[in-house]
């Protein structure tokens, strides 16, 4: 049983929107960066909405914001890594997170080529270079269906987490 | 440029499946109760792969196993309630996520109704109660593509989160 769409005015929508927003700064998520390399260009970009799918074959999802400075560059390589952030990494969280310009981003910190072409931070708490393999319709988003072809993981360091509105520490 | 399927012995399947779920570990995530019900029954499950996909119109998206007991009653009703747990859920998330029968789950706490038939958590952090809209395909797991019709936040309460294995308080 599948819903139909709601018809409903402006107002009654941005009313419901920030209350979903509102609901959603509840919901604590680490807190990533998203990189891509290729035909496409250098790009990346901080990233909450990064959920695992299946461990077989390995896959995890990411949401992107189609009117993002990143998404044509992740369009157009088809290649992603994500990078889970720890404590040490806020200052970076907030240059991938505005409008820094990619270059001064990715100054940041120091980054290794991955095999996919994409970029890996070292100190990284987990690195999945991954391949994406299918995109489904998320209304203003692009969900990006990602096999992982590769992790790296550093087994201490703590996580930096999202929980309303403000970094956490775990 | 989307990339193909890779071809892999089952060991090496195996092996990349593990160490996927290593890398996982290290991605933390807020610990919900995702329940339903309606014409296929009543069920509830604990979940961490519950994503933000869009504001306009509001969506989350679950990632649910195939094979787990609550996925007919889920796919035949259509709807699902998200609850965010707090800290003092704890017991709770280990009632949902064990093999316990569907009732004695659903003692472990009082529940309301909600506008879609599922079941809210009075207590919970934010629940979303939803209408599924789509669903994609995620090898092992469906993802639930899910339109958020009604909100409801605690604004206290500190959040359960899923890091290392392990729950943890933010």
């Amino acid at each position: 049983m599948l819903a139909t769409k709601m018809i409903e005015t402006p107002d009654i929508a941005a009313e419901r929107s920030a209350a979903y927003r509102n609901a959603m700064a509840r919901l604590a998520a680490a807190v990533t960066i998203v990189t891509t390399d290729g035909v496409g260009g250098k790009a990346g970009f901080a990233a909450t909405a990064v959920t695992s799918v299946s461990d077989n074959p390995p896959t995890l999802l990411v949401c992107l914001n189609r009117g993002s400075s990143a998404f044509p560059a992740v369009k157009a390589n088809g290649v992603v890594t994500v990078n889970v952030l720890s404590n040490d990494h806020q200052n970076l969280s907030r240059l991938f997170g505005g409008k820094t310009p990619v270059d001064e981003r990715f100054a940041g910190a120091d980054w290794e080529k991955t095999e996919t072409g994409a970029w890996r931070l070292p100190d990284a708490l987990a690195s999945f270079d991954c391949r994406i393999t299918s995109i489904a319709d998320g209304a203003t988003h692009d969900v990006l269906f990602c096999e992982v072809i590769e992790t790296v993981v550093r087994p201490d360091g703590e996580a930096l987490v999202y929980f309303d509105r403000d970094y956490r520490v775990v």
